[in-house]
């Protein structure tokens, strides 16, 4: 197993600033959450505390970037927090305070990271620590991200490398864990008249990491991933978005379960397919028109229970997207379930059983390997409760008993012979243990 | 369920003569193949013997077709047995004493046709039995089978009904219990520039038998019956050609793991996926440059064991193609297993449960429910032994005893817990009995 | 030059049975025919009157042809005319007595064939004459035209050479001039699994004329032709059908301009793409649903015009379609034009000078060299009158006095320098010859 | 008739710096050529003298980019010439002092311009003249040119609208009168998940160059500009490249032949398909991995007289790429013909009469009408030379004289009537005049 792959064998459980700060998050915002995630989630696993992209832009507002905005740099094209918004940063020492702040409350801390070199840094020609070349000779003139101006790709050369080495080298100094690059896993953007692929950066970044000294977890983004980088994409990084951003929508919960069939089995110790962020509780509205204005999730509470079981049982990373000191007793409750967590960690070899849909509402069943025991994800798509079969028979053995736990119920559901049912909420879940 | 279904509750097996004896079979052979059923085959469930293709065709020589040869047909345009092959037909008794002895034997008999109207009758004129139109005003003028020229197809009209009809209540009248009806279910060779489908021809045969006032089964050929076709197949037929031709190469045998994923599922009582005949014992060589040789199966026995254990689980029709006299233990031994045929009249549900396999060689799994316990085919696709592990925990439940039964070696391999190996043959099987 | 096409220097003139006889024509109708021709177009060049198809069919009636109907033949497989439509056939004279009178006006006769052997003779199993092979060995099993059951294509093997040589040597012993056979050069019903094509059935056609001692022109039919296989054409046949059956309507004389534009180029002395029959005047209608009735062209007078100009300029073959006695004034004398024939026998290097329609109205303008001047054909293909600019500066020499003169108003329209207008009808056209 | 096309009633002929001093080209250099002009081709119709790209690079050497390199400009973002290289326009005056010379020397003077605005002007965000926005507000944050780096294409928005306004207004008080404009008609590198146009640029140019007050020619660049937007481009602009950069090789040439065919009809007075600078006499190699060398153009001097055959003919603007001083005798006998530039004068109505050519090898003939006369072009593609045929009575009368004049040998052929035969060189071509 590659090195880096320890540094996750369970999936990474944590919390990111996107879904309900956008760009904008301050060092107070960021610390009331690490507060309430050692008081209230800490306990059940939860550990990364992640500042999304933008930390450096002094003027961010919201999800909508500012385009060709001043960066805050250092002299060697090294981004750095905007001091207005993250205080203890003055004086050049970086994240170092917040990430005390956050080991102390035995808790990780992680950074946002766009791929290349600031566009800032290519129009002062600055220096790159370490090498006798300049930002402006190691920027690719046309690699360009398709939502965000802040950045240059870079060429495929050792002083870029040098670039990547010099910037993770900071974020380790400041004490990072964890570094989500963004703008770096997908492909469908990228049509040149020459061809171009963004390949060497992931495989740059994971040399910088390597070479760092620190244990940091990578997390690429956005997504879709394209399928068939999956070799590529599990001996570089810890985990890769499959999808564009997901929001609180049930069409775009719906089409998760698409994305999950086609990464089935992909999923191992280090390296996880990652259905994004937890668009729970608070959020910021991210419409462009307007500032941004908080909101509650628009998931129903069986939505949740849905998500929160599609991720579990494919082992998709959890990144809590909403607000924590909004939480209310559902939410927390969804997200410290102790049965529904052991399955978390103890799940493999999850596969789609049965999937029978009409105009995309029906049932699905995902079944998979427990500690001792099976898990049978039971879905109804329909917009309607429905009871919903378990082939017990035909799954397992015909003519035996098993007993069915439903693990979000925290209840048993008795013994049962070739056949079980279940009633399940309209767009909702239920998760049964089979012993 | 359609009354016709009620006829083959259990998929038919039987005895065809084209494999070994090709277009030409006799009455002796014919008989001395239902004397060797009723003696060593009966009590296991064998019990249709069917005569192929041309026994209308006093000329007729191994697997050739003779190109606008004249054939035996009344003054109706129905085809009589060749007297000079089938003695017993003389005085106009058809196959009647034929049937008789068949059936004096405890045994069923069936015969072939080929889709439409002689092409002899048309020229001719015949009249049409039961209606004032002719053979010429019901045959379609460009709808010709493109690997015989014995007959025309028909234009979709009441006359040609009462054809059918004719020619159905005649084989009826014989004491047929089996129309294997050729060149009708494939449709890929009609490519006309109205397009032309043969769709009616199998309403018509259908209709034809339920008047005819005896239980018929009816089988369709040639394949590939086109997939999308299956509701019609089903509501229509008993069975039906999934493939071409079968013979006795690995190639063919590989490649009906393909063919047999693709009809998953739809098997039911009275109407089945055929994988066509049983290739095994002794053959007639179809080389069309030389006379017709007598040869034995090519098939290893490792092979023949995988083809009935494939056929088995996915209840395929079971018809063998050999000359049955010339059997050796083996063979006989092969398809009279008790345990297997017991699983093959209890099986269903079955699905590919899993598929390894690199440059075509590897592991293949087939999962299947039978009267209180599960079946499961574990076919090694190499040329070289392997031991095959059997997933217990995966497929059924964890840290839980099951007992194994080696169905082809009729013993027990004992209680297993979480995983199992079998050691496999190459181009083997072995079937094994979960309880 | 190949031989053959030296019987064919000019594009053949002529009659044919068809448009207004369908497969039904007499003897006293051909006859009738070759009269009128004789007395009133044979000084203008007509010359050829041929009899189209089933001329072996006793009880053919209009354009439906009987399915698998009785043909009278001779004890080869070679086809006889029927003696109740044409008597002087009677006593194995065959066509002889009719050609003998038809040479007696000074004229020519033609015949039309069937491609292939036919189905009457191959069910009969009749001897080929001077082969030791008989019709049935010949017969292709699976190539049927797909809009007549008379035939059987032939294989590609010796004796069927012998056959189509007997067939020719027949014809040539009655005196015919011209053979038309049919259902030999359109490719695109010809989809088998094996790829299949005629190709070697036209050049067995044309080894049997060069063969049979007699002058004999031949023509292929039906169309389109495709026009990459204008070579193979050109080195086999005299003529041969650009398009399917053309009829009196608007838009299949449009879609004609399409095609000489595709075909352009190719006409060359002995050797014409072919625009198929004119049909002026009396014709009989081809409606299946009852039997046929004559009615008059519909076609205008200045479609017709259209229609001469065009099949005129571009050197197809003439052939009228219509019941000749019942000619009319404007049909006559159309026909009789002697400037317009003596373009007709002179021209060449017809192009497309300008097309500018929109929706298919507007105008065309085909330019052509003549002896010693150009002729220029300018096309109304609007539905109301226009007049139309002759670009001659553009065309020829600015500034130069060319004298036009209007072929089918036989008149001079004076001498214009860079450019003249002509009013033309709607649909209708100016032949204009430029000196 | 648009304005503007008024001021290029004429293709416009001149000359331009990139084929021989790439993007450093010096004052003296143009200087020099300017100089040279006015002394031996104005009297011909020259009158261009157009500096290329990169006038405000100080670096500039040869034809490769230096990527993200500091150019010159002014507060508004607008470019300068740089002083190292241009030292009249010490003290701000820009290129006024180098138009006064040209004008002075009865020239004009043009300039090359990269669509956009500079990457610089957006780092510094520098303000637009007369708008309250910056260089930064009107960028388009993902739209760069694929090949420099100089520049970001902007939004469509009327601030941009201004950024236009003051550089075109600029130019014209510098007295400016010819912009080519690159990066800005060939749309197949812009590829976005959101398809991107830049036609509202080339709208914003024209409106800009409209309202400066002076008449300034317009020309875009690069090629292949789309043949489906000729209309928009006929209405915005005076000439626009059909093709890649050409340089001096057969292939490129030969391949013009099909680009001008593609474009036929489409010339106009004041709008212009434009085949690309003529590289003729001594021009530097564009070879990227050493510094440029001069070298002499590879173009035989037959290929030479074809290229401007086919460019007169057609009516492409000519502009010489190769350094005026070093012209020998033939460059300027091949650029003052007095008969070949009065053909170019008032030739019109080109079409590609015939083209005959076997593996890119044989004879292309392209006919237009001149004044009061004809101008055939007889082109001889293969590589010996050629008696080719000049087919008078199908192209004119038959039977009828005319004079030919051979325009670039300066004589008369004396009169032919249906045909003429002339002898031409291997990749060469005979230009006549028809009388």
């Amino acid at each position: 197993m590659e090195t880096f792959k320890q540094w996750a064998k369970q999936p990474p459980m944590g919390w990111n600033s996107w879904d309900c700060f956008g760009a904008a998050v301050t060092e107070r915002e960021l610390l009331a959450n690490a507060e309430y995630m050692a008081q209230n989630l800490k306990a059940y696993g939860w550990e990364y505390v992640v500042c999304d992209i933008q930390w450096y832009e002094p003027k961010a507002q919201g999800h909508i970037y500012k385009k060709f905005t001043e960066l805050e740099m250092d002299g060697y094209g090294r981004l750095l927090p905007a001091e207005n918004r993250f205080p203890s940063a003055a004086g050049g020492k970086g994240f170092r305070p917040i990430a005390d702040k956050i080991h102390a409350l035995g808790l990780k801390f992680g950074v946002h990271l766009m791929r290349g070199v600031p566009r800032q840094a290519v129009a002062q020609n600055l220096p790159i620590l370490g090498s006798d070349k300049t930002c402006r000779d190691i920027a690719h003139p046309f690699s360009v991200c398709p939502w965000n101006t802040d950045m240059y790709g870079v060429l495929d050369c050792p002083d870029a490398q040098l670039y990547y080495d010099s910037v993770v080298a900071q974020l380790a100094s400041w004490g990072v864990d964890f570094i989500k690059c963004d703008d770096i896993c997908v492909t469908e953007f990228r049509k040149w008249d020459n061809p171009y692929t963004a390949d060497y950066e992931i495989e740059m970044l994971r040399r910088a990491i390597d070479r760092c000294g620190r244990e940091i977890v990578l997390s690429l983004s956005p997504g879709p991933a394209p399928r068939d980088k999956a070799a590529h994409l599990a001996a570089n990084a810890n985990m890769w978005r499959i999808t564009g951003d997901f929001w609180d929508e049930w069409s775009a919960l719906h089409r998760m379960f698409d994305k999950c069939l086609e990464w089935q089995g992909v999923a191992q110790p280090g390296a996880y397919p990652d259905c994004d962020m937890l668009p729970v509780a608070m959020l910021i509205d991210s419409d462009p028109s307007r500032p941004p204005i908080h909101r509650w999730t628009r998931f129903t509470e069986a939505e949740q229970v849905t998500m929160l079981t599609l991720w579990g049982i494919c082992r998709s990373p959890l990144i809590i997207g909403g607000d924590m000191p909004t939480f209310d007793d559902f939410t927390l409750r969804l997200l410290t379930n102790g049965d529904y967590l052991k399955m978390y960690r103890t799940v493999h070899g999850a596969r789609q059983y049965l999937r029978r849909e009409k105009n995309g509402r029906g049932t699905i069943l995902w079944l998979a390997e427990g500690d001792g025991c099976k898990y049978l994800a039971v879905f109804n798509t329909d917009d309607r409760p429905h009871r919903i079969r378990v082939p017990l028979s035909e799954m397992l053995m015909p003519d035996t008993a098993y007993t069915l736990f439903d693990v979000w119920a925290g209840k048993t559901l008795g013994a049962h012979r070739n056949a079980a049912s279940v009633p399940v909420e309209p767009h909702g879940a239920v998760l049964l243990r089979i012993d």
